[in-house]
């Protein structure tokens, strides 16, 4: 039996998603991987970074946060105010990075897997922030130090993208991909489709805690265009800034315009595109986010409400498209778990 | 620079176009994996086994097979009649086991791979007999002699469906799946939907190359059953024998049925479904493989053509959609490829 020590930054929804499925399928991971894995240390913004060398108990995790107390409260715990102090002064083979994604400079994201990698912890993360602007840079330092970073949890939550993408087509290259990367506006413009308006459906997602109360970072498409810039880097190993993607969003899609599509018997969605425009030097690459009409014979075209999907066009497999859930707390948390395992089959 | 020593068993088409990969991917699997690969061994049906130390010369080895001429040819090897013989003399990192499929006895692919296995090789394998009829045992060999087994191309030729399964989802639960397996009868199908009869566009995709001369392994369901055994084994660990499959063809299937379903809106695939039927003891799979009809929005409903595709349902994902090609000389030869990367990546 492996024995796995886990450090976990971020306890919100999606650490939380992790954690539940550490306890759920603590049986299917021992009897199929060989694995046992204790988590040794949590950290929050509000009650910092706790550990507990011995292993943590995640159901008394998992009520302290569910009662809103302070996962300080949990017995027998070290504390450390600053979680970069924590990581610091205590060890793990595997840091899961989950807390919030910003896309303006990513932290604090950034600086929790640079201090764990630099510290040669294996890092796991569904941070979208760090990988958008700096998968190159995060890889190689990752390299540099003996360790893997994954983050499958980035692009539609667990369903499998980026493990397809750099392993299960290990060998093909990539020649263009495009892709419904966001759940709350392809929400949107699906039930827009049954003839109602933007702001009525709009209303309707954020009170179902689809959208969010500011829903700019995904109906303007701020969201997608992080996804694409992953889906960059690890498809191409090209760093593109934010704006270097043609960028727009839903906001203007007007019931009329769903309804026109839907008589020609197509659909409009809000699509993620990257492809190679020149062979010649370091292929630059096309992206863009926006609003396109489809007809039905497209693979994107049926993919309704919150599944999410990409299809890749390659070399040797002319195109494979893949559809999935592309949100939600043990989806996410499942997207991580498949990283954390993958680390786990190269542990000694 | 990593260095890996494969031999190949079996020069038809799939093991030739895993060779035309080796030469056209070479710089890409060097910058990328940091790997040469070098073929030490092939062999084939009527020529023998051929080995060369230093590494045989892959365009001269497809130069003798498109000219029909005898591998032996091929200057300073050393050669055995017996291709079991050779693989027992000789030594390789990886064996790649790309001999024609065998639904009955799986030879002689099954005993190339227990050969192999037991001398402590790696196998990669492209024959759907085998894995179909002794998956488990062949692993548990595997895992025996601390290799690894690995057989991405028996399903949906490169199209990543396994790797999904074992590493991209690991740790999710499947509860069922569904698929279209088949490229020769979902082309018949998907023509049909057209208006037309089984019995030309059968004769159709016979003169194409689509089609055998004896179509029976694809039409009455064979080829479908077999992959269903080895989804079966595995996504649950289970062995099932081809007879405990329920299955039906689609040679009784009419235009007029097609039409009919057409008019509803709807399609007829020939769908393999597995599914755990009871949760108690080692869960016992329900496998079916028989013409079904989708309403459109089924996502296996639009899959046309040679394209294949597997919906998956999961614990933690709950419906996860992969759609590639199914068939392929490059294709199969991308699975092949990518099974080799994977274990070339966790050589030392």
């Amino acid at each position: 039996m492996k024995h796995l020590r886990l450090s976990l930054i971020g306890f919100g929804v999606v650490g939380q998603g992790l954690a539940e499925l550490l306890v759920s399928k603590q049986d299917l991971i021992k009897q199929r991987f060989g694995l046992e894995v204790s988590l040794v240390s949590v950290a929050n913004a509000r009650h910092g970074y706790i550990y507990k060398e011995a292993g943590l108990d995640i159901p008394t995790l998992l009520e302290l946060a569910a009662s809103q107390r302070p996962l300080t409260d949990h017995p027998g715990v070290k504390r450390w105010q600053h979680t970069l102090d924590g990581l610091r002064a205590t060890d793990a083979d595997v840091v899961a990075e989950a807390t919030a994604t910003n896309l303006r400079d990513a932290e604090p994201g950034m600086s929790h897997i640079r201090t764990a990698l630099t510290q040669g912890m294996h890092v796991i993360t569904a941070n979208k922030g760090p990988i958008a602007l700096a998968a190159k840079e995060l890889l190689a330092l990752a390299q540099q130090h003996g360790v893997q970073l994954r983050m499958e949890a980035t692009v539609m939550a667990g369903t499998p993208v980026l493990s397809l993408l750099r392993e299960g087509m290990a060998g093909a290259r990539v020649r263009s991909l495009r892709g419904i990367l966001n759940g709350t506006t392809n929400y949107i413009l699906s039930a827009m489709a049954s003839g109602r308006e933007y702001a009525e459906v709009l209303a309707e997602a954020q009170a179902q805690g689809y959208a969010e109360a500011d829903p700019t970072t995904d109906v303007e498409g701020y969201d997608v265009v992080a996804k694409t810039l992953i889906l960059a880097a690890l498809a191409w190993g090209h760093t593109l800034k934010p704006e270097q993607v043609l960028r727009q969003g839903i906001t203007t899609i007007s019931k009329k315009q769903v309804h026109d599509a839907m008589h020609e018997g197509k659909r409009i969605k809000l699509i993620a595109s990257l492809g190679v425009v020149s062979d010649v030097g370091e292929a630059p690459l096309e992206a863009r986010v926006e609003p396109l009409v489809l007809p039905l014979s497209d693979p994107l075209a049926c993919v309704d409400g919150v599944l999410n999907a990409i299809t890749f066009q390659t070399d040797t497999l002319s195109q494979v498209t893949i559809i999935g859930p592309g949100a939600g707390r043990l989806e996410t948390g499942q997207g991580l778990l498949s990283d954390l395992l993958a680390i786990a089959a190269t542990l000694k």
